[in-house]
């Protein structure tokens, strides 16, 4: 069987675009973690829409279960495929022209978002969304996410950036090709309603993105707070004072700890005491605007109750040194061991409860576990990873998700449920709620050949 | 049969909230522009989601349509029963206590928007969109319709504002009542799938909106351009130097003075050759911000190549007066006749072209015909108000909506499709995508009773 499929994909898509050798199918069955693994019957990478279509036409004949597949960041297994066919888009890169009137670029799904600042750029435009994977997260990957990144607080996630969308059902159908303009929605807004699927109801071939100016100056400070709650606080206090807050990324000290080390810094405040103490919670702060922001967020900051320190830089080489802590942290965290990422978010006003009640329970489903808790703290997006327990152990995951629903909050922010959440998702929404899931899945996708084990038991 | 409706819906919400007296129900029967007129079978006004799931079971029982109907400001007959029941929700006024730390308000799909801004004024904070209408459209309507409003540019249409819904399905299920995170995703993103229905998929109930804060400082200009084209180029310079633009409204020459005259003012610009003469463009212009952008604005403005004149205020008063120019327009016209609205998009590249070619196309149409054309440009979202044409003759809207599509553009850009364009749908959506849309409406209303005759033939 498996052979009659490679077969009959190679007659639909040419040899060059069918990958069977296991060797090279490794790289695309284990997730960036490590922590998610899979096997793939054999891998397809189309070149076109229309190549796309070709290979879902054939596998829906032969019944195959199809994982789509971007750049492969994804951090809940949400494209690790058990026994299905990878559909890679990492051919999928055009670039169209920049509207430069309307701020529009439609690009392929499998750009990555990095290539699409860059194309941009040229136009003094950039996409509204950033995330430090940036350099392999694809734009269609991050649609099927919703990513939010470090400016969703001002510039909303992916699913506010789409303005038209391209992509191809199970079947085989290719649905969108409208006009890309912010304001049309006629109909049904398909860009709403595949922004967040996670693959399980079309791939996703292309995308009409809105641009934002790029504004020249920026003015970045690292905060140090005596507690989270006095954090959470001054985040809506910047957000009240400041209209071109651009980010308040939150460290903990273990995070902010481990991202200096990465980046080859000491302590950031250059205090010892202040930056690293247990308990202290350090916030990363940025504005963007057309004039100087510099003075104005000095001012904004010296006036927050509970701060400790601060340093504030609106030059090049200073700014890179602040976000290098913050960007370093995922990475450190994977050099020590396989974590479990758990992206979380609670309400503002409950986050520093969330946190204090987190490091018992914690300790309780593993008591050697090391944890970091960072994120984007003015959305209540916290990510909480945990080093120690073994990949396929997850008391501490059900532990930690178990106690943000307890807090109100939800069991997933801008990574997706994937595989990882599944098990949970149920607890996340009401019966009604996964009937309406379910009937829509089924009405684009009969056959639940896309994405089958992600978004659901 | 219709006695037996009315009983059993008497029997399951009592008898206060049933109305069948056709003096009564002939408010609800003709849409605000009058041009949309329908008959109600009779009309449901329940106080509770309870109430809306109780009223749907009868509804269903007896497979009767269903029409929600909020503020009734709809401007293409989107709420305009043809023999169904009327559901009225403006009852379902609660609302909610504001999170001040996370920006958030639930409130009822009944409240007005004016009712809501009202609230969050307390706490400092604001609803992000904002509408003339804002005295009588509720929250239900404009998340149904993905109203834009007049701040789109800065902080997208309701779609982008919803972090939460409660909505009750045809069959009575009660869906929603998630944490309203803005970070809240886990499976399927209720409020991005209900936002822009219609009142075809559910009837929304209540919603957990996003606030933003109140910034004092706010500059508003009106400037007078050559050309249209221009104007288009004004906006994006704009765009690109205020971070904090708020609003590019534009304004013909017809539009301008008709909007003028109605706010009991003359020439805005104290000159009357540049003010109203034939063919100028103008724009309304505002900033918001926490420091004064009055300077700011001034200096952008004065860079502007094929400003012909402009104004520029902070201080209340002034503001108001320059506002109400923009804002009786509306009014204005429908106090000349019954008009022909349509609510198109283009991209800005294409703007001008359009406007140009519109005039000759609408004489052929309809000779004796007044055009007014004003809207959200710097979106690319025009409101074409064609004054002449009978109600039933749609001989206008046909030639319009034609030309926009040979433009490249949208024929429903913030007012929905409604009954009025659903003539147009087919010619504006892929046969693959009219299928989509109809797979999921089945799916979700298997009979069909949630708004008929809406976003379909």
């Amino acid at each position: 069987v498996i052979d009659q499929l490679a077969t009959d994909l190679v007659a639909a898509l040419g040899e060059d675009r069918v990958i069977t050798d296991r060797g090279a199918l490794a790289g695309l069955e284990t997730d960036w973690t490590g922590r998610f693994r899979g096997r793939a019957r054999l891998a397809v990478r189309p070149a076109s829409v229309g190549e796309v279509a070709a290979a879902l036409r054939v596998c829906a004949a032969h019944r195959v279960a199809v994982v789509p597949q971007g750049g492969n960041t994804g951090l809940v297994g949400g494209a690790v495929p058990l026994d299905a066919v990878v559909l890679s888009t990492t051919r999928l890169t055009d670039l169209g022209a920049v509207d430069e009137l309307a701020g529009e670029v439609t690009v392929g799904a499998g750009a990555t978002l990095e290539a699409v600042r860059r194309h941009a750029a040229a136009a003094g435009l950039a996409p509204a969304v950033d995330l430090a994977s940036r350099g392999s997260a694809t734009i269609g990957g991050m649609i099927a996410t919703d990513a939010g990144g470090i400016h969703a607080l001002r510039h909303g996630s992916m699913r506010h950036q789409v303005r038209g969308i391209e992509a191809v059902l199970a079947d085989g159908t290719i649905v969108g090709g409208s006009t890309g303009l912010a304001t049309d929605r006629p109909g049904l807004h398909l860009p709403s309603v595949l922004a967040g699927s996670e693959g399980t109801l079309a791939v996703i071939t292309r995308a009409r993105l809105r641009l934002i100016p790029v504004w020249p100056e920026r003015a970045t400070a690292l905060a140090a707070f005596g507690d989270l709650a006095s954090a959470v606080a001054a985040a809506r206090r910047l957000r009240d004072r400041l209209p071109d807050l651009d980010a308040v990324e939150y460290l903990d000290a273990a995070a902010l700890a481990l991202g200096a080390a990465r980046a080859g810094q000491g302590d950031p405040f250059g205090r010892p005491a202040a930056g690293v103490g247990r308990g202290v919670a350090s916030l990363l702060v940025e504005t963007a605007a057309r004039r100087s922001t510099l003075e104005e967020l000095g001012a904004a900051l010296g006036s927050l109750p509970g701060l400790l320190d601060a340093t504030v830089v609106d030059d090049g080489p200073g700014r890179r040194r602040l976000w290098a802590i913050r960007e370093g942290v995922t990475e450190a965290i994977a050099a020590l061991g396989v974590p479990h990422k758990l992206d979380v978010a609670v309400p503002p006003a409950g986050l520093a409860a969330f946190v204090a009640a987190l490091e018992p329970v914690v300790a309780r489903a593993a008591p050697d576990a090391r944890t970091f808790v960072f994120g984007h703290l003015a959305l209540g997006n916290l990510h909480v990873n945990v080093l120690g327990p073994a990949p396929d152990d997850d008391r501490v995951d059900d532990a930690v998700l178990r106690l943000i629903l307890e807090h109100g909050g939800s069991i997933a922010a801008e990574h997706g449920i994937g595989r990882a959440k599944a098990r949970w998702l149920a607890l996340a929404e009401t019966p009604a709620e996964t009937a309406v899931r379910a009937a829509i899945r089924a009405a684009l996708d009969p056959h639940g050949l896309l994405n089958p084990g992600v978004l659901a038991p």
